[in-house]
């Protein structure tokens, strides 16, 4: 297999099943937050379509082929440098016949998926407003962090399009959005039935939040056992050494 | 002091600065909701004006009274009966100066409170929906846990009006209505700012979730630490012993 790497590109162990990624280590790199999210969703149902927006590197669809009997995955990443990698993780991985990558705006989502028609959509999209924050990073860096290319009622509108009545939609993002996930989600028909909330330790406020929700589902909110991230003595816990299968 | 108690009605001792409150044993009595309310509530500025929405037996203003240099505090219940109850409540802690209670339905609040004139509102409204779940109990407990003489909207609206702008608003609830709360919230400029959610251990879901809003405050929600209110032994954790002031 003959892999062209560019400048400052690289090749990840994810110390998972033997699988790999690229990543570019001047440009936005794979978190936690992937791994949580597609450990949040690995309980989706065999032969399930599912649908990354804003694939990024890939690093979700690339867990889910590994921890899913999902049929078929595929992502839809718009920044031209960002997908020539997730490419390249997927020939790597030879997952080239279930994650398939597209490269185009998530707007342009029907030009290649049939509305109604998909079982799963999972998502990490860019946390931060438009407005908020620093933006001194570099181009990739600010695309895959903040609002430019598309919004959070973007992601929310195309994912209930595309999805199926009773399909199910993962996101995971920043706890100061949830009142802006929840109102988007309810105006797009998905009601959010799961939610997660994640803690760096027991003592401080959330990090992030996981939440699934059902298009056309009936309401009822449950928020799962929290997950903390580290102990009070600054190592792993159990439960998060779990998800990173490392125990 | 005379306090002339009815049928099924006695006098328990709160264990907190010689606090007592009056309940029916047959009735609807206080529960650890209402103690961590008033626990989460406990930051609020000296001098405000408080209103405690459907405030029951009054246990909530009790502990606030206690708890904070409210200046004052007014409670409205519907059921006659209970309000009987927090008025001799109200007597036994020679609160009448600081804690008013007013018998009427909320939706007359105007009779009594002006529009845009209150610091802080706290509510522990009934949980469920008026048709969810069992109503097998008597009235009394029916009309507290059901929402039969109000709904989560009618106590979100009227809170709305009488509160200044930038005034507090406390609520207690179920996990599972936390979309209906928060989309509710901001149909009526409730910004929620801070979300507290009460696991009962650290492997089980949320039991409670407690969120504090701000009329028309800037959106950014922050999740706070968990309280876990049980060891995975059983025993009270320290967090939940500091809320009940035993530690």
């Amino acid at each position: 297999m003959y892999i062209k790497l560019e400048k400052n590109e690289r090749i990840d162990d994810l110390e998972y099943k033997g699988l790999k990624i690229v990543q570019n280590t001047e440009g936005f790199c794979f978190g936690m937050d992937s791994v949580l999210l597609s450990d949040f969703a690995k309980k989706i149902k065999a032969n399930s379509t599912v649908v990354d927006l804003g694939t990024g590197t890939g690093i979700i669809g690339i867990l889910l082929s590994a921890k899913t009997k999902a049929k078929k995955i595929i992502g839809i990443e718009i920044q031209k440098n960002v997908y020539e990698m997730a490419k390249k993780s997927v020939k790597i991985n030879n997952l080239e016949e279930k994650f398939k990558i597209i490269n185009d705006d998530i707007k342009n989502i029907n030009m290649y998926i049939k509305n109604n028609s998909i079982d799963v959509v999972v998502t990490n999209p860019p946390y931060k407003k438009k407005d908020c924050g620093l933006t001194n990073y570099n181009e990739t860096k600010l695309i895959s962090r903040h609002e430019i290319k598309c919004t959070l009622e973007d992601i929310i509108k195309q994912s209930t399009k595309i999805l199926k009545s009773q399909g199910e939609f993962y996101l995971v993002h920043r706890p100061e959005r949830v009142p802006d996930i929840i109102e988007l989600l309810r105006k797009y028909k998905l009601e959010p039935k799961t939610m997660k909330v994640v803690y760096s330790k027991i003592s401080k406020p959330a990090k992030l939040i996981l939440i699934k929700a059902i298009k056309n589902g009936r309401p009822f909110l449950e928020i799962e056992k929290p997950l903390i991230i580290y102990n009070e003595d600054g190592t792993y816990t159990e439960e998060l050494l779990r998800t990173y299968n490392k125990i």
